[in-house]
């Protein structure tokens, strides 16, 4: 897994941008006065809960199957078979609806807890949808035995990934593109000097950090998005000095299950 | 009242635009291929829901302010002494806000019945807050003792209004206001003789509405702001000849109780 865990290089970066253009929406950056204050700082909102799918992993999911479908194309081929992957939501929509934009059957093994929402929109994008149990172990095997079957091992979105299935975030055109989303590539370089230092955040201050970017923003985000807004609320980050006066925060992603919203209304108060 | 209720007259349009240049937010307007195909037209949405305040109010509530202060200033007098109204919520907000901008007291009559998140954010634009009975009847008198009590009826908000108690939307400004909001000023004499038809939409249609809104579009609007949308999708719009091609919908507000989504998880399910 080695190779596919390193650092992206800015030609992966132009080549994914290049396969991605006008393919995807172009997102709008919020920003809101009242977090501001909260923060001390200029916060910029990329909100990747408009992306397509309604999250960024719309970005390497098209720009894998794109790539599938390119080399194919060089090497005189057909289309892809299909593709595969495991997921507990918004990277298996992402792939479903890539795959389903260039006609690919796609595969998605997903966790029998997975939100309901996430598990009805894959089936909306119209691929498979393989429950598994709910545990890392179950999907690994699952993903292994199920891709062996129905898909040639060449040709397939797993195996272009050297044969190991492969945790969400790890083919190197989804950091890319992730990086890419709010950055733009010429400052790849730059950014990846600059990683100081590592933030943590507990499951009460990104829920309040959620709560907060709803009430305020009238932005309906899934908790996970609430990571970077509880990241720059909290105390930690009080000690990052006064001149880094901007923070852009990607706002990803906006797949909520409605149906379950009891986490919200549990919550003691108000962050304020 | 008549005069009051009667149609604003493009001046009336241009002076507001003139008062609120600089003041407000300009909201986006976002479109949602789901929902263009559930319409069967192209649906523009304008985004009010992201107006200071979370509703257009403020755009009504901010010029009739302004107003007032300009009148003042003519007169050469000091500033207006207080604004008063009544308000289950989002006026009440908007006119604490403006009155705040301009450093003039505001005070609000609100039902007991309002939403909490509501009654919050008109006390932390600092007005004073009025609780009264919940309905029509108690509201009225309430305003008109308190108002002879602390202000001079010759200027406050209310007596600007001919002394009577103005229900939120009948001050020509907000009205001029709403209409210029999406449309724009100079086609506001067309717009006066295309009003074709009154739809009638039920309860659950607009629940259905607003639950499609905030799973699609990942915008947390009010119930009241999915009527225009449940309008779009019910089945008399359908009647509308096909080369109406597209809609623009107001979506306002967003100011949500997030404390009782019951509403919500009580729906028999999706519109689809």
């Amino acid at each position: 897994m080695a190779a596919d865990c390193s650092r992206p290089a800015l030609a992966d970066v132009r080549a994914a941008e290049r396969r991605l253009h006008g393919r995807l929406h172009r997102t709008p950056v919020l920003t809101c006065g009242g977090l501001d204050r909260l923060a001390g700082r200029r916060l910029l909102f990329k909100c990747e809960l408009f992306q397509r799918t309604g999250s960024f992993k719309i970005r390497g999911a098209l720009n894998a199957v794109r790539s599938l479908v390119e080399e194919s194309e060089r090497a005189g081929g057909g289309l892809p078979r299909a593709v595969v992957t495991h997921s507990s939501g918004n990277h298996g929509q992402a792939l479903a609806c890539a795959a389903q934009a260039e006609g690919i059957p796609a595969y998605i093994v997903v966790p029998r807890t997975a939100p309901h929402c996430k598990q009805a929109a894959i089936r909306t994008y119209g691929a498979t949808l393989v429950p598994c149990e709910p545990s890392d172990e179950a999907l690994r095997p699952d993903v292994k035995v199920f891709a062996a079957e129905p898909c040639n091992a060449d040709d397939c979105y797993q195996s272009k990934l050297r044969g190991e299935l492969t945790p969400n975030l790890h083919p190197p055109e989804t950091i890319a593109d992730a990086v890419k989303t709010s950055i733009g590539p010429n400052t790849w370089p730059i950014i990846r000097d600059l990683v100081d230092d590592v933030l943590t955040v507990s499951e009460e201050e990104i829920k309040q950090a959620t709560r907060l970017v709803w009430e305020r923003m009238k932005l309906l985000i899934e908790p996970t998005a609430g990571v970077g807004v509880a990241a720059v609320l909290s105390k930690q980050f009080q000690a990052v000095p006064q001149d880094v006066e901007n923070v852009c925060i990607v706002l990803c992603g906006g797949n909520v299950d409605l149906s379950s919203l009891t986490w919200l209304t549990a919550l003691p108060g108000k962050a304020e």
